[in-house]
């Protein structure tokens, strides 16, 4: 593809996500969750686009999915697929970029093969998810794990913050929740692949305008207790103190420097909190959270233990008790060997820098994984890298980038 | 008095105590706040129990402070006054004795005295204050500012959490709002005493049933913000971060170590929060609360400016932000020497060890020492020294020694 050609594809791209953010829950935001009137508005919005780029067919799905289809060549109509996608809801108050990058490149790229009469030598399907988030529900991957045929049909149940569960919210919008549980794998998937901005600030702090994804970062989430014991900030002498304040921010100061300074690891307090603190009252509890994710799950589990070691010795000194509740543990997905190196390839074509990076982020592409051999491109964000906020940016020459390099890696590899 | 009088006194003392606590604004707990209903059958309780003690004259003033005043023996109707007493509000959930002892027990010293048809050199006033806490209307020292003549009418306009002034709150009440001002200090006063539980562990650990009070601590009050960059926990790498969270856990472990082993000085960081902390976000902000507190003003200031010059350097180093407001500024008041000599050869003319201790809480005697030489005498606390709470308790013998200590001090000292 020529510069100009990329150059306009990346523009309509970003034409498209502002068209797409202007769809919102709640006005000023861009905030648009599962099965909402901005939802719905948008899967309508993107079937309207694939029919325009000359998908073969397009439906949207039970749970929401749009899922466009680009025969393969005659003769080989195989019985593989290849997809690529991502997600189109947001978070509260999200940016523009967020999944829904992924789904316009795909749209985009079909369109570009399309206008050239070319076909792949699978047909390639464009998926949309329709809730990868899972702020309505409290359930993430909603889409992806119905596509991949791993829905839980428990989640039906689940109540939004209205106490609308998923399967009023799906009838009311036409649907058949017992069709989502049947949708399915008809065929087997060769390759599913996933364009996303990066959501952190690595590539920016190299220069570098796309990057391929080297493993998603398997992650565990804790929610810590820390029980100590209350008392009057004024009488009570400091070694008497049993803080359970002061014990939680040795517990955050030790995974900050435990998980500093080893590539591919990272380790957060999100949540910290006394209780019903008072100026004047030394702190009897105090929760906090924990988010360990790496590359490799062996990595993550060996910083894990050691924080678990390291908060046993903090409690004990400070006689006070702990207990942890574990909410989340998700295995590191790998991307597959030959998806990278094509990858890689693709942007040695475009006489692109290469860079290989961890995904910190959770994707569909890790629910993809249940199914098929995954792949990730990764495009630069600007502002710092931020994400899950309107202050999300992306630059329309590294759209650009990734379009070029996204067309390499199809036609090379699938052409 | 022997061990036999004492011991009747303080098991008066303590039943009464029992049966003030039945009055509540929230059955289930002990909460007796400002003009509440039971707050109003607190005081009416304790006005008929100073008449059937002898006083000579009872009232109940207009902000609600119940005075009983037991007259000179003739011949001294002197210009000064002698006053003991102590608050009957409580904080929410408060424990039995917080306040309640003090004025207990000058009531049971008036009727002891009464009994015996003694009389002391000048007018001794027992003073119940109405309200010391704060809880409801946000303003401690409500009681004793008025009888002190200090009553700031501003605080009229005050109102609870259901919006209720304090002005509307008087009138429903029958009282007079005017009249608070006008109430102030009618005679000089020549010594308040106030009699108080410990409200910590100090005496309970060096197994001492009461102790003098040297000072009661000065203390500075701060609510401090820090402000970071939130972001993706998955993709921000760990040198990238402006944890927010991180920089105030430092801050909280500064404080701890910069007031440990300093002698009558303490420090807490009682709240901490990360507002709408997320598991999966890097904190990008953080408030928390500063109590610094000192027997010496110039002590407390040097570990505030150690504190103070401590955030600006981790702050820097993290490359966060800080906003510091200042809640409270109390100087530490001295108890009187005199005083403090009076309680010693009270103590041990009753053959009990004489401590001395720094109070770490604020009392009723900071707001009198505007206007009189102040001292105090603390009692023993069980439960660890806990305060504040339904767990505070206090033992009949402590109380029984704190009897006889006070009788033994006024006699010498007043008779």
């Amino acid at each position: 593809m020529t510069p100009e050609c990329t150059l306009q594809a990346a523009n309509q791209v970003l034409a498209r996500a502002d068209a797409l953010a202007r769809h919102t829950d709640v006005p000023g935001e861009l905030t648009c969750t599962c099965l909402g009137r901005a939802h719905l508005a948008v899967a309508d919005q993107l079937a309207a686009w694939m029919r325009e780029a000359g998908f073969d067919t397009v439906h949207i799905d039970a749970i929401g999915n749009v899922v466009g289809r680009y025969l393969a060549r005659p003769g080989h109509a195989s019985s593989e697929r290849l997809a690529t996608g991502s997600h189109y809801d947001t978070v509260r108050n999200g940016g523009k970029y967020d999944g829904r990058l992924g789904i316009l490149m795909g749209i985009g790229l079909v369109a570009e093969l399309a206008q050239r009469g070319q076909r792949l030598r699978h047909d390639l399907e464009v998926v949309a998810f329709s809730d990868e988030e899972g702020v309505r529900f409290g359930s993430t991957f909603l889409g992806s794990s119905a596509y991949a045929g791993r829905f839980d049909p428990a989640l039906l149940e689940r109540a939004d913050a209205q106490g609308v569960t998923l399967r009023t919210a799906l009838v009311e919008a036409g649907r058949d929740p017992a069709a989502i549980a049947r949708a399915g794998v008809e065929r087997p998937l060769a390759h599913y692949f996933e364009i996303h901005i990066e959501q952190g600030p690595v590539l920016l702090n190299l220069d570098v305008p796309v990057g391929v994804v080297t493993a998603i970062a398997g992650s565990v989430r804790r929610r810590l207790t820390i029980t100590g014991q209350a008392s009057h900030a004024g009488t009570t002498p400091m070694h008497l103190r049993r803080d359970a304040a002061c014990a939680a921010a040795e517990i955050a100061l030790y995974v900050e420097s435990r998980c500093s300074g080893v590539a591919g690891l990272v380790g957060t307090v999100g949540q910290l909190e006394v209780p019903g603190g008072s100026v004047n009252v030394v702190p009897g509890a105090c929760h906090l959270s924990l988010d360990v994710r790496a590359a490799e799950d062996t990595l993550r589990d060996a910083a894990l233990a050691d924080i678990e070691a390291s908060i046993a010795r903090i409690c004990e000194k400070r006689a006070v008790t702990w207990q942890s509740q574990e909410l989340l543990r998700a295995p590191a997905v790998a991307c597959e060997a030959a998806g990278r190196s094509a990858w890689r390839e693709a942007i040695a074509h475009r006489h692109l820098p290469v860079h290989e990076l961890l995904s910190g982020a959770g994707h569909d592409a890790m629910m993809i994984a249940a199914i098929a051999p995954v792949s990730m491109l990764f495009v630069r964000c600007g502002a710092g890298g931020i994400s899950h906020n309107p202050l999300e940016t992306v630059e329309v020459r590294d759209v650009a980038a990734a379009f070029g390099v996204a067309h390499a890696f199809l036609t090379a590899r699938h052409a």
